[in-house]
């Protein structure tokens, strides 16, 4: 073996000069199919932190949703001096800043954003670091909007794209935080500098833009070290034990939100990894029950307090001020093991222990194969806090294997292995208004000339008067030469922004944490799904009569007769549903994507709907302009009539190839309704 | 007309909503065959500014080569506030920095070399200009380095490839300064944005690229026009009379020499172009001659005092100081008229009333069909200040049509419509003791093990022992070898170089003032041209024994018997010359090139070859280590001993078309030599 670090493990493929942290996860976890009965409290040390961390809330609370923020220093991995909650009862240390609760200051995705942000809390940004921001470096966002075209600007401006990465951080790159602790950075220095050498030939602009992220990664990775060393850390070499595990880790997730402030920074899958260390010290007697779920807590008290520095509008899209650290938990093995392990519970346990909470989004890698033993647990914590996501495991693990996570809400990747390039949402309910109106938009006027916003080209509008109803068929052609023009605009304008991104604010760490040779996702993202729908077969099934507004245009509809809406296991509505889930993504792949990467689509708008509900007109079936859409995939508010299973089977008809960067349902249901109390 | 200040100018395709200059040109001017008795002397404020400059070079040099520097306000196109060398005398105004003589601080093409060149003379770069362009602004030179190869670097530490532009801006790229004076700036602005515009369909990463590059470019002209109201002056529209025109045009070249410090920032193809104006000033009898002449030499006088920071290695590579404010002069028309004006007089007249000086590069276009009163004058000129240059029209014609102008000595493109990427020195000379020693430097030798330093691949090197003379067909054959190797290394290094100049050091103010759609040279240049091909013919035509030293590397060569020299017309040696210039060339064009770019090569060190010749070893035409290579397509020195006449044969053998960026040939002549004195 290479590394004293490594004594005890059992050897293969990972410790064979290959970065593998599948195969060492692979030959040396422990399955685990008993009960929760071992999980320990937390200790004294833990409550008072947490305490601590309760404090501050209440104070940020009190002091208008931001307890203090940084307006000089320019957060990078290595930029602050360490910072502690309470240095000597901290098990896991590492906190964005000098200070708990105080936001960085993350100007390369947009000095504007970032200004804006201090401004909004009565906060006033350095005015030397505006200078430079503006005059020397150039931000992800200067570049994308020097870039934009006419068009691009207008669709963003009446929102039927919406929500596009171009005046932040992107997000939704989960480093394999694993690897230091198992590897050490060192060691992760050397392979790099070694996949470097070998990106000879050609010096295409492509080779030499590779090279230079290599360097850059490799930059980072000692600049990573710089950082662990200001709280007393060597990271160089490979954890020694459980704690050091889980320290060195957290590090690496640490220089990301240092690094980057995306919607979704989110960790990986790591609790079953880490289980492997914590077994190890167990085994020798270096640890208890009670010292392990310590670590653990005060690890998950830590992903807890990442924040990042917000405008108001941005917290109302969201509904708050999301990180989307999520941690993939569980799941089964391709072998047929379980990936359940003891640490699985511990970090569920973290909700017991510290009380519920959003973050980190501890996700469920949901298997009918999980243990009975897990699942129950599962059962029990989500009824207590109604804090854990549930996905499928079955039905991602034949595409991605046993170690890949969830990024945000739905997006999976192979840890270390895949990437995604964000991509936001198309508004596809509005995209049909602009089918029957031309390419002009339903809410948004033209600045100068204070008519209706021509945005996408001046297709033939429907010309259909007020007394006939609209024709399904020629509806349907219009919907379909509109898609084309969206999914194309859409791809190129995401083409345009990954590009930026990668000029002015590449993810140097999060890449080092990255096999070289990666796969890319283009993701794309669709709402409005239901709302399309149903107007579709209310054009289809009932009367559909538009109401013009003094400009001509169709800004309502009178609708006559009844229509099957989505949502009720009604194949003639649902099988519309799959055909625009599959247009559209087939349009999506029709275009050129940035730096090879592989289109993929998303319905999973969980909170944001509403805000694109406002943006969008009122639509042929019958909702007002306004009103929210449905989220994800859901049928529309009140709609699916025909109860929980028939609501389900119309969401589980949407083909997941055509979708595979996530399909969300947002579903409540009153307990008893799945019968008797616990 | 679309503007009053085009009253009494011919129209045509330049005023029908297009940017044609050329055009403008030819439908405007006024050819003359006269004599230069018209020309007027300096004025009083021209002799005063002129002793003024004169001190103040005095002064320079007292103070060790440098006058003043600024270490604090980064140039760019608008940085600084309007400088003087006396405003109530100064016709032409603008100065780099905010007082004459003071140099300006340039750190996007390299951090390091600025910071160097102002600590070789005793000053230092403010901390924060030093922490803003490491922590938060990357430059050109650390973008380059980041992603050199291992090789790349080895070829440049050895000197195989030299001054590759890596540590500064590139230059040589001229920008069509005359289309501020014709157009005005907002008309150039709506035209760059009208460029844009069209730029749409698939954002591949070149097109977003494009895009953005013009969004600079735009960028860049508003800064222009910001900089030229500080001197009072509003550029946005067009030039009203003469001084105007050279004044807005003068502009243009100030903004692009605060922008970018090049090796070479020649200036263009301007005087005829201004004569049109001046022409029509004193058909008005709004000015005189006097007058027009004043304006002509303030105008000069600028351009001499244009002067970059540098640091002492690159004053010792170029012997000096020089700037290649190359101004192209005279040639003919396409349509067979001369393209000198009166204006061609003056501005060489500028020789006698500022007297003698090496900038601005006065560059006559040479023609057989020049006016003989303007060829007397020239020679006049010459004989009085030997600082004329001259080039053959005759020859560029035919390519480069009648508006092209020379980069800095000899590289010719169209103003406006052709640029380069600058690609220095490939060292030919070393190259082929690379294939006697299969790949080891002669000199350099390898930091770690102290043995020669490997810089090409381990290729078979020359086993022949010390009692043998070399073989020529092997020789001849491992060096074509050789050669495959290094054009290959030394395109890509250069494809490396220019994709980071783009990204880090963009030329936009000049790249404004060229059409969008470019025609782009990617120039590669050779060193040690004659030292190389009388090396051959040694091996072919002498016996040459290698002689080896304890490494076994061949550093020194027996020569037995004499060998036909170049240099004095003798086809068995200049035929190898010429092979070499078309198997290199060859060899360059073969590999792929940045932003398809085409392909060229030039012959030209000029004073470079005695620092390329310090580097290089023993050679086998029996010139010893250190001693200077020949400059450009020169003969050895001292070889070419059968007269003038045989040695520029032996030149003019070389083939333009495999050398379009140019040959130059050094070459001394006492005046006795050519006939009867003046």
């Amino acid at each position: 073996m290479q590394f004293e670090a490594w004594e005890g493990f059992v050897p293969g493929k990972w410790c064979n000069d290959e970065v593998d942290v599948r195969d060492f996860i692979q030959r040396n976890y422990t399955p685990y199919e008993g009960d929760d009965s071992f999980l320990a409290p937390a200790t004294e040390a833990t409550k008072k932190l947490w305490a601590q961390v309760m404090e501050l809330s209440k104070e940020e609370r009190a002091r208008g949703g931001v307890y203090d923020a940084d307006t000089k220093i320019v957060s990078t991995v290595n930029s602050h001096e360490a910072g502690y909650l309470n240095k000597d009862l901290e098990k896991i240390v590492g906190i964005q800043t000098d200070e708990p609760f105080k936001r960085s200051l993350q100007p390369f995705g947009g000095i504007k954003m970032a200004e804006q942000a201090l401004e909004a809390y009565g906060y006033h940004i350095d005015p030397e670091v505006k200078e430079i921001f503006t005059k020397y470096r150039k931000t992800h966002n200067d570049g994308v909007f020097d870039a934009y075209t006419p068009e691009m600007r207008k669709a963003r401006t009446a929102h039927i794209l919406t929500g596009l990465p171009d005046t932040y951080g992107r997000g939704r790159i989960v480093g394999d935080y694993r690897r230091i602790a198992l590897y050490g950075v060192d060691y992760l220095m050397k392979k790099k500098q070694e996949d470097k050498d070998n990106m000879i030939g050609d010096m295409t602009p492509d080779k030499v833009r590779d090279r230079e992220e290599v360097a850059e990664q490799i930059k980072a990775l000692q600049a990573l070290k710089g950082m662990a060393a200001k709280y007393g850390y060597d990271i160089s070499k490979p954890a020694t034990n459980a704690q050091e595990a889980i320290q060195f880790l957290y590090f690496g997730y640490l220089a990301a939100v240092k690094d980057q402030n995306g919607a979704a920074m989110s960790i990986g899958r790591n609790s079953t990894f880490l289980d492997i260390y914590i077994e190890r010290d167990l085994k020798k007697g270096v640890i208890t029950e009670q010292e392990a779920q310590e670590l653990m807590d005060h690890f998950v008290m830590k992903l807890r307090i990442v924040k990042f520095m917000r405008i108001p509008s941005y917290n109302e899209l969201f509904s708050g001020d999301p990180t989307w650290v999520t941690e993939s938990i569980g799941g089964m093995g391709v072998d047929g093991r379980t990936l359940v392990t003891k640490n699985s519970f511990r970090v569920l346990h973290t909700l017991v222990n510290l009380g519920p909470a959003p973050e980190p989004n501890l996700t469920v890698l949901w298997s009918k194969r999980l243990p009975d033993n897990f699942k129950k647990f599962c059962a029990r914590i989500s009824i207590a806090t109604s804090a854990i996501q549930y996905e499928s495991d079955d039905l991602m693990r034949p595409e991605m294997g046993d170690d890949y996570c969830i990024a945000c809400c739905v997006s999976c990747m192979r840890v270390g292995k895949d990437m995604q390039f964000f991509g936001a949402r198309a508004n596809l309910a509005k995209c049909l208004l602009y089918a029957l109106n031309g390419g002009k938009d339903e809410l948004t006027k033209d600045k100068v000339t204070g008519k209706p916003l021509q945005v996408a080209p001046e297709f033939v509008p429907v010309y259909t008067d007020e007394n006939t109803p609209l024709d399904y068929e020629e509806v349907l052609h219009k919907y379909d030469v509109m898609m084309d023009w969206l999914a194309n605009l859409y791809v190129q304008t995401l083409n345009l922004i990954h590009y930026m991104h990668d000029k002015y604010s590449y993810e140097a760490i999060e890449m080092a944490l990255h096999d070289t040779k990666v796969r890319r996702f283009f993701a794309t993202g669709i709402a409005g799904l239901s709302c399309a729908v149903d107007s579709l077969s209310a054009i289809k099934y009932a009367k559909v009569y538009p109401i013009r507004d003094e400009n001509g245009l169709i800004t309502d509809f009178r609708i006559e007769g009844e229509y099957p809406q989505y949502g009720n296991n009604d194949d003639r509505v649902d099988s519309i549903a799959v055909w625009l889930v599959k247009s559209f993504m087939k349009k999506v792949r029709s275009n050129f994507t940035y730096r090879e990467s592989i289109p993929t689509m998303s319905i999973l708008t969980i909170t944001s709907n509403v805000v694109y509900g406002k943006k969008t007109g009122n639509t042929p079936d019958g909702r007002r302009a306004g009103q929210p859409l449905a989220p994800g995939a859901n049928p529309m508010h009140g709609r699916d009539h025909s109860g929980a299973l028939a609501s389900l089977e119309s969401v589980a008809k949407l083909p997941y190839e055509y979708s595979r960067d996530g399909i969300s349902n947002t579903f409540s249901i009153t307990p008893s309704s799945l019968g008797k109390a616990d």
